[in-house]
């Protein structure tokens, strides 16, 4: 019997709960006890209602005491003030993770903040988006990758402690969720690109049609395209302002790549020659395929 | 009973069909005939297949003397060529319409390429997206806004022929759809906005990513929100070029506001301050609101 203690009740730690639960009914045996924490009393209540792990503590030090593998599953930011709190309570055997979207602010913090030797592991699982605890479901994970990130760089990733790695593999078997081990810098570039990139994209795309004197017309127009590509502009502020600030430079590089893209794609509109009109076609139909292979 | 010509069998034009057809069975009589033509024998047995109009013709004069209403239903810069190739064969009385993004260009073939005194009004289904023939169903335009185009500027749009949008209003209400009467330049400055740009934006974003030497990583990862934010990039690059092609200036204009918007965010994100991190923090939250609010 293991004891996970998940810190942080909305839909990635909610997620993690019910998964873990199903665990145990479908073994018919108590493989975890887990046991949750928010600092939100509102939200404690709620996941107690929703019965998203076996138990509730009001304590964030009787969690952290108990726990065996413990997960962090707030915003980024309030990754760092847990770490500052838990330091010294934690028993040294504990395997800690964190499920926030970048990671080498976490490793800095983690290396900063607890103890030498506490055995603290990156996690970033690549499913969820927009929802809360609401939306929290046993299978949210099932399929998904989920990234393990034990060091800074690729070439420090052997030094990482293997039988931490272990024990959250089989964490990520029971979620039912695909691990890949990946270095914090790497990770931090490749997320900024495939997921922070897309909600900034997304969140400027619907300012530039709140802006215009014509959003009423353009609400009645709007379908679902402009749906789909602007869903991530309906995430948590707080989970990305976090992000944003917790990841600037590689955003920064991914925006300046895509800001380029779209002014190449200009010069071929403006183009007003046979020559713009291929260039244009030829692109479109590139992406449509590069996408095809990129979604496997 | 109304003879209903379909020009281009392909999702919009399948869905036309299937939808009138659907209103035949629902009345028990024949209020509709619906004949299709497709200048692709292949699509032209396909359709025949199934059977998503009454009969299908291998003449395009067949069906174009036969319509009481015409649906040219083909990419916009087909729909030129069909415009110049119908002229002299359509009867004075048969209400002509399109079903193109963009519909300034088309209003002007159609004055110069249409004997004068001819019915036509441009039309622009909200619906559709990314689907082929094989994606057309009856309830595609169910719940959606169709504009139906008249007039190049709003201050003629009481010049319109009366009838023959009664006419298109019959069939609008047929498909299930809500009609919006608009004219072409604020139909295509709005439609640039939240149909052309969201695809451009979709199209770079894949690019943007694809053309990265960590593509194969970031395959990996890419998940949900990934998938929305590039759905537009998988429509189809003809329609996708004829659409550029023909409404240059307004998508041109709405680039330029996008990249500016992103500008901004970069800026915010840059200003490694309490002020930059606070002003992310609205702005995120404002975009949140505001999507709501223009999706309804």
């Amino acid at each position: 019997m293991q004891t996970v203690g998940i810190i942080g009740l909305g839909l990635i730690g909610g997620s993690i709960g019910l998964a873990l639960k199903y665990q145990n009914s479908k073994a018919g045996d108590h493989i975890y006890t887990v046991i949750g924490y928010d600092s939100d009393p509102r939200r404690r209540e709620q996941a107690e209602q929703a019965q998203v792990v076996d138990q509730i503590s009001e304590h964030l030090f009787a969690v952290v005491r108990q726990a065996d593998l413990l997960v962090i599953a707030t915003p980024a930011l309030a990754v760092r003030q847990v770490l500052a709190e838990i330091a010294s309570h934690a028993r040294a055997e504990t395997v800690i993770t964190d499920t926030a979207s970048t990671k080498a602010a976490v490793l800095r913090w983690a290396a900063e903040l607890l103890p030498a030797g506490a055995r603290f592991i990156g996690g970033h699982p690549m499913a969820g988006g927009t929802g809360s605890l609401e939306d929290a479901r046993a299978d949210l994970f099932y399929g998904a990758t989920y990234c393990l990130v034990p060091t800074m760089r690729a070439d420090a990733v052997s030094q990482a402690d293997e039988s931490a790695l272990a024990a959250l593999r089989d964490l990520i078997a029971a979620l039912g969720a695909r691990p890949l081990l990946i270095d914090a810098t790497t990770h931090d570039r490749c997320v900024a690109a495939i997921s922070h990139l897309p909600f900034l994209i997304s969140t400027a795309l619907v300012e530039t049609m709140a802006n215009s004197p014509e959003v009423e017309i353009m609400s009645r127009l709007a379908s679902s395209g402009f749906r789909d590509t602007t869903r991530l502009a309906a995430g948590d502020p707080i989970m990305y302002q976090q992000i944003a600030l917790t990841n600037r430079e590689a955003i920064a590089f991914w925006l300046d790549t895509h800001i380029a893209e779209l002014q190449t794609i200009r010069q071929m509109l403006q183009a007003d020659s046979d020559a713009g009109a291929e260039r244009l076609l030829a692109l479109f139909t590139r992406a449509r395929e590069r996408r095809k292979r990129l979604l496997g």
